[in-house]
């Protein structure tokens, strides 16, 4: 059955599942930073997925980053499958600014993550509520 | 007509074309390190692709990433949209290794590019002709 990573759930808010994936926020608010875990198991590497699995994953993630760029604003998406720390497979999507404190580098290892106050994270979560809750 | 973004052009060797995508070879010994630019214009986001370039795109991903998992016996494959910098879609396969000088961190910003010898980089090209000229 499938279970969230630990590493996954301590770093993220969950909230919510869509049809293959749960949808994580990263509890850093110096970028919008979800991530996509497809709920499968035992899966590292995005090829390891069915080709049904596969087309739904492209649909979710370029459904979030469309949405993300749109609602946010974003210069640009930054899309990842890296996974060498936490071996469950997970796509990060994370809207960039020009002005944010990584540009334009990666943001992996740049400055550290800036934790949510209660406010900023009850914002963040009703600013994505329309893109997550619309249909897939 | 797509055109190659002169960044990449530099930085890359170019390997072939695959029914989408031209597929580079990064010029950093470090890592086998390959990239598939769809031979699209003025594309910056995979969303912005239509849904069959997506589609094909995924394969091409796949097929890459898989093939290059087995020909090196990588430990993990990275694949990343970034593009921060140039603005041409572009999407980064690396393989990566406990023993790489990077590890576990992504590579970007880690360690300055290590050239290939010319007998370095035939040998790459050997290594990785099988996997380039199967069909897709």
């Amino acid at each position: 059955m499938f279970q969230l990573h630990p590493q996954l759930a301590q770093d993220c808010e969950v909230l919510c599942d869509w049809p293959l994936s749960r949808v994580l926020l990263m509890r850093d608010a110096n970028y919008p930073w979800l991530i996509l875990v497809p709920r499968r198991v035992d899966k590292r590497e995005i090829y390891e997925l069915s080709e049904a699995d596969q087309a739904q994953l492209l649909r979710e993630s370029s459904r979030l980053a469309q949405g993300m760029a749109a609602r946010f604003g974003a210069d640009k998406m930054n899309i990842a499958a890296l996974g060498n720390m936490v071996p469950q497979l997970h796509l990060h999507h994370i809207a960039r600014f020009r002005t944010d404190p990584a540009w334009p580098k990666p943001v992996w290892g740049q400055v550290p993550a800036k934790p949510y106050t209660d406010d900023e994270l009850a914002a963040r979560r009703l600013a994505l509520a329309p893109l997550l809750d619309a249909g897939l």
